[in-house]
């Protein structure tokens, strides 16, 4: 038998080899790029592909080979589409960019809603994007504040997309699939919430706490401890605080931002109740423009998969093969198909860069009902 | 310039090549695994790796090429790890089971808990899993459910996980991660909600609708067209029921199933309101011992993932290469550490396959945490 170090370099003379035939290959294609785009042809040949998947699986000898093999000459084909669409975006036939590129936002003239009502996180995500003075109001629900933009009554809308301990807001999601609304941008806000009542009220006077029910759970070691309190779930942490301030009953109290307490004259019954000190929201702007800044970077996108094994996987080797890092990927059902998923994934890149149409392209011939969300 | 033609035919020459090598590698890769089981050395090296990508980079020319061999490679290495780990199974080296096989779960003697009250879906699931005279008792809570499994209380819950229409149940993959319970079967069931209220109640009543919040979205058309009914949520649709009863308040309605109604007595004022009406829900069956069914055919596992830019859609091969198909993929936030990310995955195959045994070593030597949630 070899030794370990007689069978390295055996792989080693191998891989040479190897080496010098993945040039000449990409050469070649190089060659048949020039050649597409002299005839306007499309980059991906899915024939064409599929006979050289089962040419070069019927060559090698054992099924563990013929498996290999076809792996290995998905990822070579992907590699030479990768090479072909670089050569398109060089001769300028990929085209004008779907989204108007903008140098900023004006906040200065913006109408921007938000959902809540005076005092939710929202509002301060709102300020904290737009700035202190920038003019806004509210809606009741995200729906409202998606039609809001949709209908013009505002510019921009702040809606949130993701807290860092309950994480993805599975509603904003399905929004952004029903409506032709798009990000522009995002900020991340702490979440400190705070048990509020009427001024007056002690701790020992709370029967029921109003809030939203995701902010319910991010309290749930303090709620815990007062089990017998009944909780309430409202649309919005801040409609929760106004309800108590409207209801004037010592026995009510909510899971609200010491902001919304303030607005609403509720007193702090018990500061900090979040269970993770950390908490925070990364919220979404949206408008109803299919703009970019110049300066984004990181782009969302939802697309749907053909029911194939390994669809998902190979749909993801255009991020690696471009080079673009993927930041998030989420599932959520498609409406009326059952055990059918939409994927949204997010990933660092600015709409123009070649290597992101590259990989744009290639994700939207390979998936179904792909759309981009937006570049922020 | 050359033809499409004659291109063609230079590809088909180096394809050849490209095959032979492809297959002498393996030869001397199988060879080192021979090595690697006689010495009991582990399948994956990574500085050998990392070496051995630097060097065949070096290689190519271009930096087009260089990324496009390390991809390659990254490849080829993972296909030699997979020979090498069925070496591994052949010499029987691959160990024991974690898991303890099972020809079939004892549901006559079988106490199981599911979470509600009677009436609730899971408890449609539970007679629907283990027979309508099943040995059944509730909690009120999921986590209840879980605790009552580890404690011993019971031997089975049933507990949801996934809806076709709202998505994943968060609560239950954080509560899969918080407990060290397992899951050996799964059943689906539809999901057919109801508006009920107490006996001699009328539509025109109605003034507070209880359910679980999810359960009022499923029905949010219907609801949307009573938008001045208050909407509350509590933790399950047969708790709201069992509320609606209990407070005899004409004034009240519960959202929930026609058997929740019946159980407590109520009047349906309105049948089958969802949105969907394919809605359904899976069920998982979940147990305190680790062991699977000899005929289990899914498995799920969940794992955290470095911070590495392609970690994900690397540890995704392992599917691939032992051509296991991936159904589903999930992510949650990490508690602790903001945006980083718990991934859940199901794919098809049994515990005692080869090819499972080969992908879930490798994940596990290439993500952090991993554990198998059950095979069923």
């Amino acid at each position: 038998m070899a030794s370990l170090e007689e069978l390295r370099l055996q792989l080693d003379e191998i891989d040479d080899q190897m080496v010098r035939l993945y040039e000449e290959r990409m050469k070649v294609c190089a060659q048949v790029g020039e050649y597409k785009i002299k005839n306007g042809k499309k980059v991906l040949d899915r024939q064409r592909e599929k006979n050289k998947l089962q040419a070069v699986s019927e060559k090698a000898s054992s099924e563990f080979n013929k498996k290999g093999v076809r792996e290995l000459y998905e990822q070579l084909m992907s590699m030479s589409r990768k090479l072909q669409y670089q050569q398109l975006v060089k001769a300028g036939a990929l085209g004008r960019l779907p989204f108007i590129e903008m140098e900023s936002l004006d906040a200065k003239n913006a109408r921007i809603v938000f959902p809540g009502t005076e005092g939710a996180y929202s509002q301060a995500a709102t300020k904290d994007y737009f700035g202190e003075n920038c003019n806004s109001f509210y809606v009741r629900t995200f729906r409202e504040a998606m039609e809001a933009i949709e209908d013009g009554a505002a510019d921009y809308a702040v809606l949130p997309i993701e807290n860092s301990t309950a994480g993805s807001v599975d509603e904003m999601y399905d929004l952004l699939v029903e409506f032709e609304n798009y990000i522009v941008g995002e900020t991340i806000i702490p979440i400190i919430h705070t048990l509020s009542g009427v001024p007056g009220a002690k701790l020992t006077d709370i029967e029921r706490v109003y809030s939203k029910g995701v902010a319910l759970m991010q309290a749930s070691h303090f709620l815990d401890d007062h089990s017998d309190w009944q909780q309430i779930s409202v649309a919005n942490t801040a409609i929760a605080a106004r309800k108590i301030r409207d209801d004037k009953d010592q026995a009510q109290a909510a899971v609200c931002s010491a902001y919304a307490a303030e607005v609403h004259g509720l007193e702090i019954l018990e500061e900090n109740i979040n269970d993770d000190q950390t908490n925070c929201t990364r919220f979404i702007v949206v408008t109803n423009q299919k703009v970019f800044l110049k300066h984004a970077q990181k782009i969302s996108i939802c697309l749907e998969l053909p029911h194939e094994s390994g669809s998902l996987y190979r749909l993801l080797s255009h991020f690696i093969y471009n080079d673009l890092n993927m930041t998030r990927i989420e599932s959520r059902p498609i409406e009326g198909k059952n055990w059918e998923y939409r994927f949204f994934i997010d990933f660092e890149g600015n709409m123009a860069d070649p290597a992101v149409k590259n990989a744009i392209r290639g994700l939207r011939e390979e998936s179904r009902n792909m759309r981009i969300l937006g570049n922020y």
